[in-house]
């Protein structure tokens, strides 16, 4: 039997903790987030013709002494050349492995070590990979800073921050904007660290998915739970179903002015933005699949008279050539704004900006005292996702099993540390005691010495076969054996 | 029915036309091909010691706030390399795509859509892919740049700039020269450059084609009909058959001295050049093809006694190894002259070198003001080179059935603006009238108003399935109703 | 019969002599692997914080003007990388062919000619060729220094400079060092290069070979005849066998102090490093071999109380991950100084560094008189190992059989030039007397003239077959003739 180690800070990380990391969008707060766009905006204010399509030239030579690695394990063209572009641009330099058949991955070395070994070649990297949490995995075997460029179907932060910051140029503001998310909710990563941050800043989500490809019930409970957000079905006629967000005193009201409350008044019942994703045919079997065609017809009418449309491209059909000419589509410019965004971002990761910074704390927009159950893979209870990097065999002496402790409707509930999904149902056991309770109980005011004699079963079954005994049944076996 | 859209200039870029892309060696006017020599051949001049190996350094910095984007979707070596070298030479930075397996192409994007993202990121595209006339369409999607770093089998512009510039430095003119091409006149892209530059600058050409792969139809009749070289078969004795440029006034004899015209006499009946073509497997299912095998036995004698021997490069078996350290070898010094030509060329493009510039004008050697026959893909005539661009499902919704159109024996035909393959026999229709002429009747002096009206198809029955009907039938009918 | 080259010098290369190439761990003298570890200092002193991990940053710009190669035909991460980052810390470019599908390669182009195209390109090259002796046939071609990134089987020489810096930093000298190396001794480079590295700074090496991985019989043989090793079978109690390093005077000590001397005492019988290899699948069929894994019980007592644990990475198994908080781990710290190394080497391989400097000399260790027997593919003995170089079809034109002459118990033997496999059995022809002699004779004393008429065969069918015809029978029949 393995001995199990909790932690009682979120800090899971075994890398310095003043590195940061951005593996989620939620690991930047508002100001933040604030801050990259103040940052990629003075980029493009020192262009002679600051207008799309950009010309931005090399108009720093901050990072003369550091080099980006670009570590890809799945293709990419726009993600790579973008953040590769940005750290030349910086006056930076790059390494690449942009083929894992030509790499290391290929004589089977781990993630792990390959990031450890990639850390002393270069003060930042880029990570693309097929399993959801692979690279907050990276990041916690990383001494510099891990930036995720995509990690299965989790998140994609960095095309967030450029999607956020097309809508700002494009709507001056984001709360109470009327943003429909179209296509596939489910399998793509761009759209879930999307609506994470569109409720943060105070948008309505539109959900327009395609069949079978709705938001995942983790991502759907989460916009509600933690961000607060109404789920309201059929809403305002044409509508559908739509995910509105709480109009409170402190929520972050990024740019918002004058104008935009102008705006929103005219505006009833209209879409201010449609965000339409590439059909991913690399994460469905079935091929016949129908998905949603944006084209200048449906685009017809009131309802999208204003909207921006953007795609985080590639595009496979599902959004018209015939609309690249229309003025609402600005996801060619989308595509631009990748290089200020990530240059901003990678010259406040390393500390490069004299004005403004990122925060030094471990990341996160939710408070970060949150207890961590954290215990070898051999034991307990796993992940429930099997595209969680934490199946991944090549690296299972490398994870653990490792879930944020949190509380949903007054329950504990498990939140998995690499891909973010959550188990609400499981058996407590008591390592000493040998005994497990048959309701999941998982009290987060416990001291860290009680907390550290738990484990957690998937259930019942699980928890008999590893020698444990239902308290309830124990508890009558005493009783009765007493008055037997 | 899709409307068609008929344009009167050359002009088809949809990108600014004040940029320059060079698709075809015929992109260059003969005083620009000077220029990117001048240039080359300035940076030969400041090494300190400016001979074959040279030892090129980076002399220069004027390209430090430059990126240079490698987009390859076929295998290379050199010509990426070397372009990448190049760039670095002049003090710029690159970033690269050459694994289409990689990269969004994987996904399924288009070439087009690739070319509008990547322009954000870099400042200058160079571009291979194995389809005929990609690089012309990635151009027009293209508002920064755009270099063919070879399109199927249609062009090889770069590598004709450096081959060119070996036989300069080898015998200080073209004009007169004879040179012999050897192999695979058919599938190669760099002999058809190659070609059209030797007929320019008045060398004459001695095709020696293996069996199957001559030159093909279009590019033997461009070089007969548009560059007036006569085709004189088994002409003075050894040599079976010769372009023969034409001797006129104003025709351009590039660096052309007293010297050379010594020389000429004294070469009568020889070759000055061979330059020697790889058999590409990859274009030929036949493997059993003969192919000529140049070796020092068939060098011997007088005909080719101060013969220059070229080769693009790579070579599989057709160039025998043993000729290396003969003299009459250059292929090795003209990879080496990759560097500084590309380097020119690239600041030359890019508007960085202050005493000599390319014209800002959309290129070309021809006259600018030819009519452009544009229409969708889905109405009339297509392309009838099936590996043409215009053919690639991916990139349907990009392309369109574009044909310049030219004279050719007092009749019209037409180019199409990718591959420039030609068509000759078509038939013409009426949009409104709904007739179609049975004969190609497209005049080049009709007002751009009546120009407009026109649709051609391949041939009657395809215009009779799209509803239209012969002119005469149409007349004689109307006769014939009239009459009865 | 084609004619056959004898030169009497160990210079085969084609490229200008002041070309120095790393090909072998023996082409750098003792001294200069000595400075190349003081200048690879020189830059770890120069940092902020000088202790692992280490953050290197840009601290000098010498290379400013260069431009690195990365020619690799194999999978690579850490090699190649940190050859790109170290000529990027240094100011320098790079160019990258990585991928043998996507390079001219593909198209069937040989080694040879790419380098010699290549060359023009950069100023050095580090490549990686799954043949043994790939990197030799390079550096033949190439007028610029190669690197060998490692060749098949052969040798892996930059690792080895990074696994003796380690042992330098952890163990302050080399000499009488017990150094034991687990796994595959067979088809490891590093291994290859490492035990000669050992042997010459005097260290004792402690075989411990997985089952069927015994160090090949021809680097068996050179440690014990050429480094003049005592092979010491089941000394030492718990050893079984060691290589014993000569104690003589003039024995180069490296980096030994008073300190070293203490330490050796207290450490009889204890190993002092552990160097492990991976299991390299994809050179054993045998997917089902037996193989040793270290972890924190096999390194229990007192034996291992104080050894480093060594491991080029990637691991695969064979080290356990658990032992990576262990103290006397330091293959991580190991990997991280493969930047310095590699920038010190690179500096000093390109003349950019002011006080330290390496010969001029074409390199080794051993004497460089060796005579080289020399002769075309067509004629006499080739190359015994089928993963030569010199047995790649697309090589043949440019690889000759060539071989060192050296003594092996007062014998002739001949080495492959590229390979270093050694034949001891063979039978020598004279070219003109058309007689072979029975017995290897090979006399290293004979005069150039003589020496250029004989030709080696593998054996007397050889020989015969070639219509020699055997000295001995032809003296027997000239006195048969004469007394018949």
């Amino acid at each position: 039997m393995h001995e199990v180690a909790a932690v009682s800070s979120r800090t899971a990380s075994k890398a310095p903790s003043a590195t940061r990391h951005i593996i989620s969008i939620n690991d930047l707060s508002n100001r933040e987030i604030e801050n990259v766009f103040d940052v990629a905006q003075s980029y493009l204010d020192e262009l002679p013709d600051a207008k799309f399509p950009y010309k931005i030239g090399r108009s720093t030579n901050v990072a003369s002494k550091s080099i980006l690695a670009s570590l890809f394990y799945e293709p990419s063209t726009r993600t790579r050349l973008s953040f590769e572009s940005a750290m030349l641009r910086l006056g930076g330099q790059t390494i690449t492995s942009a083929d894992p058949a030509t790499s290391s991955a290929a004589k089977g070395e781990s993630l792990a070590d390959s990031v450890r070994v990639i850390s002393n070649y270069a003060d930042i990297i880029v990570i693309r990979h097929p399993r959801d949490g692979a690279a907050r995995l990276a990041a916690e075997y990383s001494p510099i800073p891990v930036i995720n460029g995509g990690d299965g179907s989790h998140e994609h932060p960095t095309q967030t921050l450029c999607d956020l910051f097309t809508l700002k140029k494009k709507n001056r503001g984001l709360k109470n904007l009327k943003v429909a998310i179209a296509g596939d909710l489910k399998g793509s990563r761009t759209i879930h660290s999307f609506v994470y941050a569109l409720a943060r800043f105070g948008a309505n989500i539109v959900p327009m998915a395609a069949k079978g490809m709705e938001l995942p019930a983790h991502v759907d409970r989460r916009l509600r739970e933690e961000f607060r957000c109404d789920l309201v079905p059929g809403e305002e006629g044409s509508i559908d179903a739509l995910y509105r967000t709480p109009d409170e005193p402190h929520q972050p009201a990024l740019f918002s002015g004058p104008e935009f409350a102008f705006k929103l008044k005219v505006r009833k019942d209209k879409i201010d933005a449609l965000y339409v994703t590439r059909f991913q045919k690399e994460r469905w079997n079935d091929k016949e699949q129908t998905y949603p065609k944006i084209d200048a017809k449906f685009l017809r009418g009131d309802k999208y008279a204003h909207a921006s449309v953007l795609h985080p491209l590639p595009r496979v059909g599902e959004l018209d050539v015939g609309l690249d000419s229309d003025t609402r589509a600005v996801y060619f410019e989308q595509a631009a704004y990748g290089v200020p965004i990530r240059m901003a971002l990678i010259a406040l990761l390393l500390g490069l900006h004299k004005s403004k910074s990122l925060n030094t704390f471990e990341g996160g927009f939710e408070t970060p005292s949150v207890r961590l159950y954290d215990q070898p893979l051999a034991l307990g209870i796993r992940c429930a996702n099997p595209n969680c990097i934490s199946h991944e065999p090549m690296e299972a002496p490398y994870v653990r099993n490792k879930f944020y402790v949190l509380k949903s409707d007054g329950r504990a509930k498990l939140r998995c540390v690499y891909c973010e999904n959550d188990v609400d149902r499981f058996v407590v056991a008591h390592k000493k005691h040998k005994w497990y309770a048959d309701e999941a109980a998982l009290p987060t005011n416990m001291t860290d010495e009680h907390f550290k004699d738990l484990v957690v079963f998937a259930n019942a079954t699980e928890a008999e076969g590893c020698g444990y005994h239902s308290k309830k049944a124990s508890a009558a076996q005493r009783v009765s054996a007493k008055s037997g």
